[in-house]
């Protein structure tokens, strides 16, 4: 990690932390740092109030706790309550930023503001309409996605972003090549399964009226989009078994697909492992200054290939 | 990536671009280069084109938007019209190389021509018969394989197949080993499901009349090649779950097959894995100055080739 | 592994093997080590008693070999028989170390303790009552924690656990990540298979009394706890297919959700095989003769740390 | 591959070929080696004959084509004239060798016995009893085990096997963890969706009439046995469904196993990567005799350090 490519941490820093030591400085560094004690406790109190929230969204839906029983109003009383302090925090951090309208538009300034705008909504709007329309209640949905805020709090989430990041046009090429193969399996799936029975129906008694002819053979993959959602789930090893060959030509195609698909799936996973072991190998790289060999070990302190001995700054 | 062995795109261009600056070098560009502008346009009208014939394939065959709806004639219309442009594409194409046959003859030529001719087969045989005839029907199914013509565009899938490639031999070996493995698996299910029980039932009611005999145990392993059928869904980890041991051997011996497949599965993973990690620790040197040689150590000092002292920047 | 950080069972050795050849210096090589002929054999012998043991806790549960079958006596005697080795084992183990007190509050003495209790406590409290109550039986499976004292016969685990404590940071990382798109896509789900077709429901009925009204759509996804189980299943590719999508939409999403997630979760695979390789590159080298460093790098002259050359045989 | 530790191959031939331009060692030639024209034929016929007697052995487990249908006297007939050649294999190579007992009891002596046995024994045996007893037909299935003989032919499997060779005792940990993993999880998940309810049940009703009482919740997890196939089938990401939890502690937990299950199972996954990855780093060291670096490229013609010209034997 070069200086001339800081993380986002350190170029937020940069521009939105007030100059000096001020009031409002020394609230950017609770708010917005963790170096702090202040800064750490604030981060767990964050933590801690964004889990509950989302903890309560998600237990809301549980029928024996949701609406309509006496937790109903418990869970509302604790999500208002958190509802305030994440307003508070909004403010707070458009008050001690340089900019705030640059924060308000920034990623997380409209995540903070989307984690605090359905509860509002449903205030507003009235709770006595709520019961009758279930598109408020899935306003209330919204607030999980406050569990994004706890991104902020993985300063390690840097390296398998930027690991991800660097393997991005292999991670698209293999979505392609994974695409591909699922359309034309899919599509071969349908075929045997549903088309091919078909026709030897059609062969054998299409002379006959409707009424005379027997039932067509019935088959799970009912149609091409179906075979392929078949084929995404055979591909990557997931195998529900909501819909499975039935046809003897059929299972033989899917384990030829299953082992193709297999020997296929393996590569992308070898690109993001090699990627990341190449970084393992160059992040610890600070050259000899005499003979100029790199790759030198991190606890180095002479030179593997000349003996000199290393400065490291 | 060394000079004596250019990627596919650069020799069809040394063998197949018209010579110097003419309209149909101009041609030849826009439609087989994606370097210019108009190149780059033309790429992605091409790839809005196939991917909503392919989407167009699918959806037909879901009951709701397939044949005998009111969508049938809008899907038909932007069929024939998307048919119409593919066509155009396929006639440019051949007139802008230098030789059409070898063109027409070459994966690419097969696929175009492939990819317009299953339309026209559906006009002129003729729409009042494809309704009493799922034959036809199926041969619109071919025009799914237009997403092969994808293929083209992704131009970092050259280093997937190469990986693929370079890894072959692994990868037939190891579907010989599997393939090995789900035979003898296979078959020891199938005794131990099918085969055992029945001959304890054999040797307890053998010497009853038939009718006295109780009914024999049933069992979803009813032949090898069903038992085979499910030890590659298991080997692989797709376990679908439409047949599983239900005897309590069958079981303990399916928890044996299963982990120890599993740690027979892990080993070609790391196969290609390591293929691509040499390969990427070797990428990224600059090539010597005098032999154009790539692929240098990093630590070089020598060309590997001519001996030639590199010059790092 | 330098001299400075000695492995476990070193440091183990250091502070609590009694000094000089004594009688409890010897047993405590043959109860704790593994070097000498009898600290082997004794090791075997633990082996055997620890998985006989655990077969019986397991097969106990079987009702065909379990509680009120002619079997009960025989496990039990067999059980009885083993806690009094154990609890020999255990005994001696308090007598041969330095400090008994910091043995039996350490990690492994409180394993040892542990595996003793539960028999004593059904001895204790009478198996009158145990047939009754159920609470009584389930103390009997706490044995099978026994299982733990295996772990204490990998030598080789040292590696592994190394491999997986170095790469703590990036798990913690990686579980989070998972969480938070389980957490996501968990509630997505439950609004495209429960509320999405609940809203249309009230839009086009609300209007009608309730008795009037159709059948509200049924879906498995009940609640957004149960859509998170679904996540987690599908996105680890285990894929019961307990819970598997029934829209059209929810199909599509899960579609996404399957590749989206395999994409992600090919990472954190990559971490721990980079890091693993990372030590595989630097464990094969002689170490320095003068200041003994090892994992010198493979084509190194000087000694990384003092800079001494390095003989190579 | 240095010449110290020759392949396999290379062992038997030093061994087992006639000294000598004889005519045994050209039988020897064309049966054991596949470097000759005659060789390679003879290899390929071994395999089509291997590979057809196994799927004799299969199809004839399928009702359709199996026995007591038009097909079985085809089969059988086929059957014999392969027997009939591997028999004449059997004997040329007993005749071809220099110590024929050896063979007999190495392992391809065996497993070419085998192959032919179960035949014999059922032609011998009579087939008029082999349509009462099972037991007969049964050994007919160990013919499958013919296909243990394509080893044989796999000359990049050494790489493979070496691997896994290399690998055992960190797979032999693996298995261990994962062992020690699905007894405690298995033994968890019975607790928890068995001991559990039962306890509940047992504290709510256990004062009342045994018919008074209501029924006992039922559980898939019938005993620990059943519990840990349900956790060795989870923890693999196999997932067959046959066994879900069905209360909602059971699928928290199961979803907290699944995520801990799968931190731990990738690691192994890592050792056989990190294995391949150093031995393909490793493979192609050729040291220079100037600077005695290694690591050279496989085509390297200067060494990369010092520009000495390589000199290759």
């Amino acid at each position: 990690m070069n200086s001339s490519n800081p993380p986002a941490s350190e170029r937020r820093r940069r521009t939105q932390r007030p100059d000096g030591p001020s009031r409002r400085a020394t609230l950017y560094d609770i708010i917005f740092e963790a170096d702090t004690p202040a800064g750490w406790w604030f981060d767990i109190g964050l933590l801690v109030a964004i889990l509950l929230s989302v903890a309560i969204v998600a237990i809301e839906t549980v029928p024996e706790f949701g609406y309509d029983t006496p937790y109903e109003a418990y869970f509302w009383g604790i999500e208002l309550f958190l509802t305030f302090l994440f307003t508070v925090e909004y403010i707070l951090r458009l008050a001690c930023v340089r900019s705030p309208m640059r924060y308000a538009f920034s990623f997380w300034g409209i995540i903070d503001l989307l984690s605090i705008l359905p509860t509002f909504a449903t205030v507003f709007v009235g709770s006595g309409k709520m019961h009758s329309f279930a598109m408020l209640r899935s306003v209330r949905l919204l607030r999980v996605f406050r569990v994004l805020k706890l991104w902020r709090m993985m300063n390690d989430a840097d390296e398998l972003s930027d690991a991800i990041w660097k393997a991005r046009n292999k991670i698209v090429v293999f979505l392609a090549v994974i695409m591909v193969a699922i359309t034309i399996s899919g599509t071969l799936m349908y075929y045997i399964e549903n088309v091919l029975p078909n026709i030897v129906h059609d062969v054998r008694f299409g002379g006959l009226k409707p009424d005379d002819q027997p039932e067509r053979p019935e088959s799970r993959f009912t149609s091409i989009p179906q075979s392929m959602y078949w084929a995404t789930v055979t591909m990557t090893t997931v195998g529900y078994g909501d819909i499975t060959p039935q046809t003897g030509t059929g299972k033989l195609l899917s384990t030829i697909l299953i082992l193709l698909g297999y020997s296929l799936i393996i590569v992308p996973s070898g690109f993001v492992t090699a990627e990341l072991t190449s970084r393992g190998a160059s992040e610890h790289e600070a050259p000899c200054h005499r003979c100029e060999a790199g790759s030198q070990r991190v606890d180095a302190v002479y030179c593997y290939r000349c003996g000199h001995r290393l400065e490291h700054e």
